[in-house]
């Protein structure tokens, strides 16, 4: 279905740009993980988190849980969360409502249900991306008890590569001189998740990073993916693809480096996690793009009036951040190493815990 | 489900490389499609296209469909496709079966599920494959009568680009020739759908290049997935990135140009739908490769024996242009132009034969 | 997963009995459907259809329709519709948590989940009926747009035979003359549905009966499960159970009587729908039952505080009423007949509307 | 989906009556649970339990495991099992093929999908029970490991209750008496399951009897489902509905008496789960019933030709265990009772060998 997402820990998000709402149900929290309002807030005060380049839309981004926690933890029950649209400005769009915006999706959508909310990109917009900061906000807490940790991260902006905060500067100065131009900019985001067990991913079609990929892709704006060595893999050769295998001081069996990104045969190998996603220009600029005026059957502009980021990649290494940590609950929970139903049950907490799950010695 | 893809159009694979067979269960295929033996069998046949670079593992593939179909055409009910083992040599893998080989699943397989099948890479190896192409053939005749096209292509193989056959025969030569040392290579994979209609993909979670993206990931050695432009949707500006939208000579609205790759908002627009996905070099080589034996614990070398493809790009070519059938098929009846229960009651199948859904003029 | 039901037509539905708020989402309805606050207005009205043996909790079940519904329809995105409740008393609860209710879920819900909300039994309160009626209302407005009506009904209550306003009248009294006793009373609830197509229901594991079976057996307090004449079929006899074909006036196939509730094979015929099911008696009784201190491992008595119905078939009757509209739709478009992205393309309704889906005659 | 059934562990069968075979996939077993041909012979073995009143169709059953099992257990991976259609007749069916017979599903499954397969009922024969049967079989021995034990048996035939054998030999009787009479028998059927652990079943849709009579209904000629006492819950009053609380010699909490079949609040409350079904007569009789030749469109009489039960309520109970089998192994899967991916990290397995999952005593 196209707004649900993940198999045993389920997203449902909803909502338009400018309707009343955006939100989220997820069926299939386990019961206990602590998660409070401030767990809600500290996730979304991050949806425009760099606001030199991203948008002047000023959402407060207040969130209310409707369901599924009681006295400070999840019941097992589903977890609805709801954010109310506070400062939308539906007017800015009503004069091209006929005229669909190159680069997005303004007209597919109403050639797929012969219908749309026109305004503000209704459900298209980055807007909804609000409802997966709030599921991430919940998978981050189920992470955290269990040792694991996501982070989503910009490597790349305006074409200026991203190392350092100076890098970061910089590619934020070039940002705003290509939006003097009239024009927007995108980039790169990495996402890296370090503390997954070996074992997370399913065989065959639900590769670890196939449905990483899927994850990943579905946020708007992202136009490729890469696992590990990504691209690069295709031309090397095999003994520069491979990681030959080693013992570590403790004896246990590792890989040297990690080429693979941590996945091999499409499963976790406990080493840490690494996939890459491009990020397009925004495509709203403030100079005038050619489009067709579907009432009246001919050319018309249209220019980015509406509220827009110069550039988005800084919003989607969050929202990937997100993505990946509900994607990562979803497999850890399909694995067996999370409890579908109480997390104190969970083997992975128990063995992080150094208590293990047969009666015997810490698992090894 | 770890062996199952799509929605509607559903496919369950199953089999282990060295086991008596692999297979595949169609479930949501409509009734009428037409489909003979000799469909499966040119679809087979693909299996390894290249039989210079590809392994010398002889497989004839002669499948059986065991139920489904009924005089030579699909009753609605389960398609179920057989296709034996017949030429595994399982004492190849024997001896190194605690070593496991670097840039395989051998290990991760076993830390998921304490046990594994270790003759041949088991259900790790490409050899399921096979089970992707059955469903890909039967996929292709549903395309086949909407009017779709699917196909999938080296762009680039061992470092040499591949635009003419000339250029495939060079990328040939430099796959033997890597292949005398030791070592091996990896390439590009384009895969194309033309006829496709607007509409396909459904917003959020299950965007068009999203499922495709999940589909093509999760074949063996594929390691990046790009839509339109992809990757370089990242280094250019919003006015290079967009695709601006004309009238045709009908006065339809199309984008001239196709940046985006055929989907948009994560939509099909109904222009040519294009992605690339990167093969990694096989990671069987004849050259010693450092690994460990899991039962001495101590480092042990590893070098290919058992058969395998000298590059598997032009394999994957074959399999991502099942897949993508596959996935394009399951859109379709997603989107409901495709009738889930019977071919000839398909809107599009309709309109393509000039035949109005509504009762009046065909459709524009 | 627990709190969804459907395959195309999909709810989810969240909320505690004493939390915010009760509600829920709909995926996959398509575009077009006209829904307006009075709609649901209207359906959660019926929430308490008999007062005088219902609950005396008082909620005004004011619902919010968050998303989805764009100038009075449905754009195809998710409908996320909220109903606050304001008329919860939990103190009624909390003497007595550490002792389980008989007859409720009190001990086998803190069993699975560790903890739960004690308060007026949480999620398994009839409470969440309520966005079940909320999504039978979106679900029955496309069952109007095609065609098909549902109803369901008391048919027996507190022993007596309901088939006229005197009978349910002294239904009432029996209740109320059961309740002053310190007892509780149960009942019989019939559903049923005119206007479906044939060819609903898919072979083998969700035949129509069985999904229909899953949703009202999911309702709380229903105990058993018939289609057409039910259980009474065991003790017919072949020629007493079939029921024979016959052509109609219109020279159209049909069956003489209808035995089998319109279900054969599986597949609905055309016929009506009739399906029964037995709703047990409220188990929160006045008169003390014997229980259990968890806390104190110690008899304990509990005797009924809170609010709650004396006889709750009258509100079954509208919730399976609501749970078959949807599934209904869901099998709709799961047939084909309801188009899964445009109501107004919908073949049923074309059909019912006189419209040929194939531009000749309309469909025979 | 029509032909899947289960969440975690799935099967997906197919198959038509007088196909080339019948057969079942099962994705989601677990690696490491002892399977073997015996185990699939003993299953199919009891397809026709009482060849006095069952079908004279002398099927060998001759299973083939065609994957996912490996030196005597299997691998995680899926489990595809096929069986040979060896005793078909297929011009039986011949002359008859546009004379619906009542009863059966031979005129809606038309309806559905346009054609069939007319050969002896295609894929909505009983034949496709034989898939439930090997998938039940694999069910059985993951249910045998943890300690839970699944029975179905006849509880009433043509009308004489069966508590002995004695009992048992008089139905018969009666079968046969009424069977020289042109016509045939019903009868109901028990299941029981025993070891359950609490805590089964989600609540809301899910509810564990919700699922089970989706499972048990779906067997062709089932036509109710109840839970404990089912139907006669609607005549009881609370206090003679709801099972009392008490605390057994080893201070565990339980329910003194089992009215609700060991559901409560749609979960497992660790008592005996009891659901019962009731099983039509068999629709095919030697004498002649109203029918239409659907091509004359004129009326037609039909007799049973072919080969059919006489009662098939003993084959139902085989079956309807093997159902219940496979339910509760996903059940136990979902709820994580079974380890997802391996046998022996089942808790529930260490718990009944004593072994506590969290390095303590054993649970309570």
């Amino acid at each position: 279905m196209s707004n649900a997402f993940g198999e045993r820990f389920r997203i449902v998000t909803f909502g338009e740009s400018h309707g009343p709402a955006v939100g989220v149900v997820v069926d299939g929290c386990p019961a206990g993980v602590p998660f409070g309002p401030e767990d809600l807030d500290a996730a979304l005060a991050r949806d425009v988190p760099d606001r030199l380049v991203g948008t002047p839309r000023r959402e407060p981004n207040r969130a209310e849980v409707l369901s599924g926690v009681f006295e400070g933890a999840t019941l097992g029950t589903p977890v609805a969360i709801v954010v109310r649209n506070e400062d939308a400005r539906s007017r800015d769009y009503e004069a091209r409502r006929e005229v669909p915006r190159p680069g997005h999706g303004d007209l597919t959508w109403r050639q797929r249900y012969g219908r749309a909310d026109w305004r503000g990109g209704g459900r298209a917009s980055g807007r909804e991306c609000v409802a997966r900061l709030a599921a991430g906000a919940l998978a981050a807490k189920v992470l955290d008890a269990v040792g694991v940790h996501v982070a989503g991260r910009v490597t790349e902006m305006a074409g200026v590569r991203v190392r350092s905060a100076a890098d970061y500067a910089r590619a934020q100065a070039r940002v705003l001189e290509v939006a003097r131009e009239g024009d927007s900019t995108g980039g790169l985001v990495r996402v890296t998740a370090d503390g997954l067990p070996a074992g997370l991913g399913d065989p065959v079609f639900d590769k670890l990073h196939a449905v990483l990929g899927h994850a990943l892709l579905s946020i708007g704006g992202v136009k490729s993916f890469e696992v590990g060595l990504g691209r690069r893999h295709a031309r090397r050769r095999g003994s520069e693809s491979n990681d030959p295998y080693e013992l570590d001081a403790e004896g246990e069996v590792r890989t040297r480096g990690n080429r693979c990104g941590g996945v091999q045969g499409g499963i976790s190998n406990g080493m840490r996690l690494v996939v890459d996603v491009a990020v397009k220009p925004t495509p709203s600029i403030p100079r005038a793009q050619e489009s067709v005026d579907l009432e009246a059957r001919e050319p018309a502009e249209v220019a980015a009036s509406g509220r827009f980021d110069l550039n988005f990649a800084p919003r989607v290494a969050v929202v990937a951040e997100a993505m990946t940590a509900v994607c990562l609950v979803d497999r850890l929970v399909c694995a067996g190493e999370v409890h579908p139903l109480r997390l104190d049950a969970s083997p992975l907490l128990r063995r992080r815990a150094g208590v293990a799950p047969d009666g015997g010695e810490p698992v090894r």
